[in-house]
C-alpha cells in the first residue's frame, strides 16, 4: 500500500470511545501527524463533545460523538473498534464492502477458533469468514501480516505481556519446559474498563490487593493459542490474574523451566538479539527489575530476565501500560504498519514519572 | 431509662446494610459487650449471610440478611436505619408504637424544616409528627435530649465536623463575624458510598482532587440550621466539599474572622475547657496539625487552632472518620446514651496508622 | 507457668518502638487486657510521650520513650525488641539472667544455622547459645514449644504466609513435589518499615508495581529452613517477592504440584481439618478469592484454594496484614501462649473495610 | 533576540535534575524540537547515566550526569537550576558574564525584597544585582519582560495557581476586598521532592489528608509580593496548604468578597476575556468543577469560577500539574519566550487520563 502523506491524512473513525481504550486512542490520535480524526460514535452520548466526558482532551479534541447512522464510517480509512465484545464482528462485513479497514481492540477477532471464542465470550461469532482473514495485531510476531490486513484483532493486554516476554523461547531449539509455563501477572484498575461497578469502586479496590478470575479468565485462551502457535505443540499454561491498587500498568512474572540441554544459552543475549529492532520492546540490562511506572502512559514493553541461582528457573519479568502497549497505543501501531507509515509515528511519548 | 446490664443485652436491629454504614455497624456493634444483633433486612440479599458481603466479618457476624416481612424488627429495643433518605420515615411510626427507639442514619430527621427538607430531598416528608419529636444526635451538643429520645436524626458527615469545630465560639459573647464564615471540606471517597457509579471508581477518583457540590450540597442547609439554633441568629456560611483520593477520613478547614472586641480571648482554653470532658473530641495542643488517619477507624474527631500572624482569622482544623464518628460509631454513642450505658461503651478502639 | 490474672497483668517493654511494628505493639497492647506498658525505650526520642509521634495513640497510651539507661528492661516480664536486626542479640543474655522472656521481631532468633544468618544479616551472631534456645514463634506450628520458652523468634511476615500456607501438605504422606515449589509474594509498602528512603516515597511507590529482592531476599533462607523441617527434605523455593502501593496487606500466590498418588485427595478437607481449631487462620469455602483488605488491621490470615481444571497444579492464596498476623499480632499471640492467658486475649479486633 | 531554527538547536544544560523537575525538564526537553540537551550535573552522580536513575527515560535520553566542573555549562545558550535554593545566586554571575540565560526553578530570583528572602530561605542573598534585573517567570502577566529577560525566576507552584486565578480580579476598576483573600490549597505530595524523609513515605502520605505549613510556608510572601504588585496596594492573604494523597496536581480554592459596586460585572466573560489568548490557560465553562487529573503531565491550567447563591462571595477554582504547568513546563515556556520560539513549541502534550 502506498504510504500516505500529510496532505493525505488517514481518516480515522472510532466506534465506541467512552472506555478507557476509547479516551486513550483519542488522546494519542490527537497527536499523530498522519490521522485525521473523522467520527466517533456513541448511540447515547450523540451530540456530547467528547472533551465534555474526558476534560484532558479540552482544547485538543473537538469532536463530539454521534450516534452511529450519522457517522458515516464506511467513509473512513480505518475504523477502531473500542467497543463490548460482540460489537465489531456485527458490522465488519458492511464496513470491509465499503473498503474501510478495522481494528478490533475487542475479542471478536483474536481468537480463530470459534468454539473456543463462544465457550468464552457466550455468543456464536457472527463473522466466521472475516474472522478467518483477520490477523492477530500482535506487530513484533506478525509484522508482515498485519501490513497486508484488512482486519485485525488487536490484541488483549495481559496476552501482549506474556507472547512478547515468551515468544524468544519458543519455535526454534527446545529451551523451555513447555508443558508447564506458570504466569502470575497483575494489572492495574483500569483494566476492568470505565463500568459502574462495585468492585472497582475506589473504596473497594484502593489500600487492596486480590487475585480474580483463578477459575477461568478469557485472556487464557487468548494466550494459550498463540503460545501454541509459536511452539508448534500444546503448551500447559497455568495462569492467576491480580488486581493491582493503581490505575495503569501491568506487570507479569512469568516461570519457565529450562531445558537440561539449554542449561548453558545465554538467555540475556537471545533476548537483546530477538528484540534488537523493536522501537517499543526494551530487554533491560541482566538482573534488571522493571517497573510498570517506567511504561507509564507510552507504548514501551520492558522485559527482564533473573536467574535465581544460575539454577533452572527462569523468570521473566514483563512491565507496560495496559492502555497504551496493552490496547490503544498498540492498535495504532498497527494502524501505522497497515498505511505505511513508520511504525513508531505519534507513539514516541516518553512515560511519566513520578 | 434503666441502664442495660449484660443479661439484658439491648437488640438490635438494622435496615439496610450493604453499604459501607452498614459494616461499620455491624463491625462496631459485633464488638459491642451491650449488644444483641438481632436482625438485618435486605430485600435484595435476603439469606445472604453479611460475612459473604462483607469479607472482614467473616467468623464475627454469623446472621444473614433478611427480607424486610421475616425480620421481626418491631421485637428490637433499636433500630438503625442505614438506608437511602426516605425509607426510614416511612417506618417510623409502625416501629415507634411498637416501643421500638430509632437511629436514622440518612436524613429523614435532619432537618426540622419539612420545607427545606423537600427542596433538598426532592420528597416530601412522611412524618412531620414523628419529625418534630425527633432529636438531632449530635451528642456533644445534645445530650440530655438524646438520652430522652425515642427517634434520632444522626447528623450528617461533613455537619458534625463543622459543628463541632464552631460550637465553643457561638451562643455566649460574641466572639466571630457570624455572617461570612468559611468552611472548605475534604471527604474520603467512601462518603459517596457503595454504589456503583463511574465518578467514585478508582480509575476516576485516585490520583485526582476535585470540588463537587459547589452549587449546592445537601449538607449546607443542615450545617447553617444548627448554626443558626447554636447562634441564635441566622449565620452566612460558604461551604465547599472536595473530594480526596483515599477511602476514609473528613478534614474540614473553617474560616473565621475573630470580632475587634474579641481579639484578646484565649481560643485555645476556650475549646479546651469547652470540650474537657468529651471523650470523642480531642482538641489538639496549639499550633496542631490534625491529620486524618490519626483518627482512622476510630470515633474521635480531633480539632486545632490557627491563628496565623496572631490577627483577625482564626482557623480552625477538624478530623474525623466519615465512616465513624460521621455516622456509625456516632450512631452508637446515641444509642449508648438512649440506654443508659457509658457514652464510650464498644467505642474505644485505637485508630489504625499506618 | 501460672496464668496472668488481672491482678497481676505482665509487665511489657519495648526496645525501638519507632517504627511500624512498634506502634502496632503499642495500639493493640495498649487495648490488651491482661498488660502493663511499661517501658518504650528510643535513645533519640528520650523523654518524646509515643502519642507525639504516633497521634493515633494520643488519649490512649500516656508514655514517652526513654533512653535504653532508664528504662529498667530487666524489671519487665517480658520485652519486645521491634529493633532493626542484631539489636536483640546484644541484649538478650543479661535481660534473661534477669529473669525476662524476650521475643525478638527482628531476625535474631529465626535462623538456627549461624552461617545463614551471618550470610545474609552481614554480621556475626552475638549469642549462639541464647539461639539454640529459642524458639520459632509461629504459634500455629510450634504452640507448644512456645508456651515453654523464653526466647521467641517472631517469624518474617511472608514466611508466616508461606510457612502456613503450606503446613498442611508438608510432614504426612507425600503430597505435593517438594522440590519445586513457588511463591510469588506481594507486599504493602509498610513491610519496608518506617525508614527515610527515597524508594518507598508515595511519588515513588504509589501507582506503580514492582518485583524486588528477585536475585536474593533475607526472607527466602527463612523460609526454606522451616519448609525443609515441615518436610524433612531440602525443598526447592523459588521465591519472588513484589512491592504493592499499598500501606498494609500481603498476599502470597503459591504454586505447587500435585503428586500423582495424590490426585484424589481432597485438599480443601485436609486444610479445613489442619486449621479447624485454629483463632487466627482461616480456610476460605472452596473456589474463594481471598482479599488483603478483609484481614487489614486484624490479626487474621485466610487461605483459598484453588485448582484449576481440576489438574496437576494447585495453587494456594493466602492473605495477612504484614504488621499484625505478619509481625506484631503474632508477636503478642505469642506472648498469650507464654504467659498462659488465652491465646486470642486483645486479638479479637474485626479487620477495618473499606 | 533571533529565532533559533531547528539547524540552531539551543544548547541546554541543567544543574541539579535528580528531582521531580529534574526529570520533568527531561522529559520535556527530550522531545522538544528546538533543543540539544548538552549537559545535566550533578556531583554525586558523575558518571551515571540519567535513565539509570529515572526508567522512563531509557531509549530517550542518553546523557549522564556529569560534576559541576566538567560540564562546561558557560558553553551553554540557558540552564535550568533544578536545585535546592541557594544554588542558582551562587553560579548566576559567572554565567551571566559567559553569556548564558538562566532559569532558576527555585526560590532565588522570586522575591525581590532580600530582607523577606532572608527572612524565609534562611540565607542572605548572594547577588542582590543579578537579582535586580532578574524577571518572575510568570510567562501570562510577564510576557515582555521575559522575553527580554537573561535571567528567570521561575514561579512557585502555589504561586503560579493563585496568581493566575487572581489576575483579572486586580489592577483594574475595584472589583474585590483585597484586604481578605483566603487561598486553601492542595497539593500532591510530588511537591515535597525527591528527597528522602519519613513524612512523605507511601506509608504516612497516602490514605491521609492533612494541612502543613498553616503557621507560615514560603509561598505566602511570594504570593503576596506578586499580588501586592497586581493590585497596587497591599494585600491581605490567607493562605492554608494542605497535602492530597496522590503524586501530581495541584487545587486552589480561592475565596474573594465581590465590593458592593461589582455585583453586576459577568466575572465568567472577564475571566474569558483576560485569559482568550493564552494557549495554556483555559476559563471553563460556567458552573464547571475541575480535576486535577485534567490536567496531568501537561502544561494546561484551569480555572473556574463559582458564586454561590449568586452572592457576594466568588470562588475561583484552579488546577495545574504541580510539576508542569507549576515548574517545568514553565521554565520551558520561558525559554520558548527568551529564544524566540512559538512558546507552546514541546509544551503540547495532551493530560493522561485516566
Amino acid at each position: 500500500m502506498m504510504a500516505h502523506t500529510a496532505a493525505q491524512r488517514i481518516k480515522v473513525g472510532i466506534v465506541g470511545g467512552t472506555g478507557y481504550t476509547g479516551v486513550e486512542l483519542l488522546r494519542m490520535l490527537a497527536q499523530h501527524p498522519g490521522v485525521e480524526l473523522t467520527a466517533i460514535t456513541s448511540r447515547k452520548e450523540d451530540g456530547m463533545p467528547v472533551a465534555e466526558m474526558f476534560p484532558n482532551l479540552r482544547g485538543h479534541v473537538k469532536i463530539a460523538f454521534s450516534s452511529p447512522d450519522k457517522a458515516k464510517l464506511e467513509q473512513c480509512d480505518v475504523v477502531f473498534f473500542a467497543t463490548p465484545h460482540g460489537v465489531a464482528m456485527a458490522q465488519a462485513k458492511a464496513l470491509l464492502a465499503a473498503g474501510v479497514r478495522i481494528i478490533d481492540l475487542a475479542a471478536d477477532f483474536r481468537l480463530q477458533d470459534t468454539a473456543v471464542f463462544e465457550h468464552w465470550y457466550k455468543m456464536p461469532h457472527a463473522c466466521p469468514e472475516v474472522l478467518a482473514e483477520s490477523v492477530y495485531g500482535l506487530v513484533e510476531l506478525n509484522r508482515q501480516s498485519i501490513a497486508a490486513a484488512r482486519v485485525i484483532g488487536n490484541p488483549g493486554c495481559y496476552p501482549t505481556t506474556v507472547l512478547l516476554g515468551l515468544a524468544p523461547l519458543l519455535g526454534g531449539q527446545p529451551l523451555i519446559d513447555t508443558t508447564d509455563i506458570i504466569v502470575d501477572a497483575k494489572s492495574g484498575v483500569s483494566g476492568a474498563g470505565r463500568k459502574a461497578e462495585v468492585s472497582t469502586l475506589l473504596s473497594e479496590a484502593s489500600d487492596n490487593f486480590k487475585a480474580y478470575g483463578v477459575a477461568g479468565h478469557r485472556h487464557q485462551p487468548e494466550i494459550k493459542a498463540q503460545l501454541d502457535l509459536l511452539a508448534s505443540t500444546s503448551v500447559g499454561l497455568t495462569f492467576v490474574p491480580h488486581l493491582v491498587p493503581m490505575i495503569r500498568g501491568m506487570f507479569s512474572t512469568i516461570y519457565v523451566r529450562i531445558l537440561p540441554e539449554a542449561r548453558e544459552v545465554d538467555f540475556q543475549a537471545l533476548f537483546e538479539a530477538r528484540y534488537a529492532n523493536e522501537a517499543f520492546v526494551d530487554v533491560m540490562p541482566a538482573g534488571s527489575l522493571p517497573e510498570t511506572r517506567s511504561v507509564r502512559a507510552s507504548n514501551t514493553l520492558r522485559i527482564a530476565l533473573q536467574r535465581p541461582g544460575q539454577g533452572d528457573r527462569l523468570i521473566i519479568l514483563v512491565v507496560q501500560d495496559n492502555l497504551v502497549k496493552g490496547a490503544s497505543g498498540q492498535a495504532i501501531q498497527n494502524m501505522n504498519l497497515m498505511f505505511g507509515l513508520p511504525e513508531t509515528t505519534g507513539l514516541n511519548q516518553i512515560a511519566i514519572l513520578p
